[in-house]
């Protein structure tokens, strides 16, 4: 295996044509980089842990925007309300790579670090093991389908006919501003309310 | 404009079509259902209101899935949950669509009428009008990245190095069967309770 004298530069600029694929396309091939990068397809798989690899630099380069030290806030549900927000945000900023970074497994090492924090927080408060994988999942799956949602447009809904739908058409008209981040703060603060009692429960048990 | 003798049949063809397209690439193009059709790209548009009318197919053809008899059932909170596990179920069937799904607008009058129900079933609950879209979309944005979540591999998290992260190895160890199962579980009840405190909380003021 031959070592380029500039591997860091080289992933970069990889990770970065990779991401702005996935945003015009939701998918990404090796050879469609190369020729972007105007290389052979084998000198971009010299750089890379094949097409795997650049998957997990495309989650890193996108996990790089969520702010790990909110999980170092206590108590704990403070810590993963600013977690979660700053996590959708990042997200959000790339929606159409969210399909593809939630069904391939996580290998990126500060991805993997970022989730042992997250595990630790929990654990700290007292959640039990068992439920602490399915708590962050919980958590993930509202921030992710509202960081797609984030990516819809204003009206999300055209009713052609309103009587119809009169009822639909009244809802619609009452939304007001901000309709995605109402959704989410709203879910959020469910999600974290059920957190809350599980660990009352928890601690009464 | 022609009307084709056997309008609905082909429409579903193309449905069917733009859907084995859209499961394997997350994306489809006009010609290439017209390539796999063996037809000329305009044939296709004869039957169908533009790519965009193509969207609300495939909205359509998923929506079929979701059990709209669950809105019917009273209380309204047991009424959300069969809907959110029947709607979750009808979209983790086609995740790669969810992305398309979530950012263009609904247009499909089947799809409306689905909302005008769930809308009904909150107005009557007791939901003051500018909450009942919030409430829908939160329970939306979970449940399709829940659905998104179904779609990921068993072991979602590979560990290179357990030294390096031994609590999320620990946390990994102890999540047992379905994980994505339980927590889509624990973030609808979080939902539900949620949503349950608002309308207390409304009715008090």
């Amino acid at each position: 295996m031959g070592r380029p004298r500039t591997p860091l530069l080289d992933r970069e600029r990889i990770t970065t044509t990779a991401l702005e694929i996935v945003d015009a396309q939701g998918e990404f091939s090796v050879p469609q980089i190369a020729r972007r990068l105007g290389v052979q397809t084998g000198s971009v798989y010299h750089h890379v842990d094949g097409r795997d690899g650049i998957v997990e630099l495309l989650r890193e380069r996108i996990a790089q925007r969520i702010d790990i030290t909110a999980l170092d806030i206590r108590p704990w549900d403070a810590a993963l309300m600013t977690w979660a927000r700053s996590y959708r945000a990042a997200f959000a900023a790339h929606p159409r790579a969210i399909p593809m970074l939630m069904t391939s497994p996580v290998r990126a090492p500060r991805v993997l670090e970022q989730y042992e924090r997250a595990v630790t927080l929990l654990l700290e408060a007292g959640f039990p093991l068992p439920d602490v994988m399915p708590v962050i999942v919980a958590l993930e799956n509202l921030v992710l389908g509202s960081a797609l949602d984030l990516a819809a447009p204003e009206t999300m809904w055209e009713i052609a006919d309103d009587a119809a739908t009169p009822r639909l058409a009244e809802a619609l008209d009452a939304i007001g501003d901000n309709r995605a981040d109402r959704a989410f703060e709203l879910a959020l603060e469910g999600f974290l309310r059920h957190a809350r009692h599980m660990l009352d429960t928890q601690a009464q048990a």
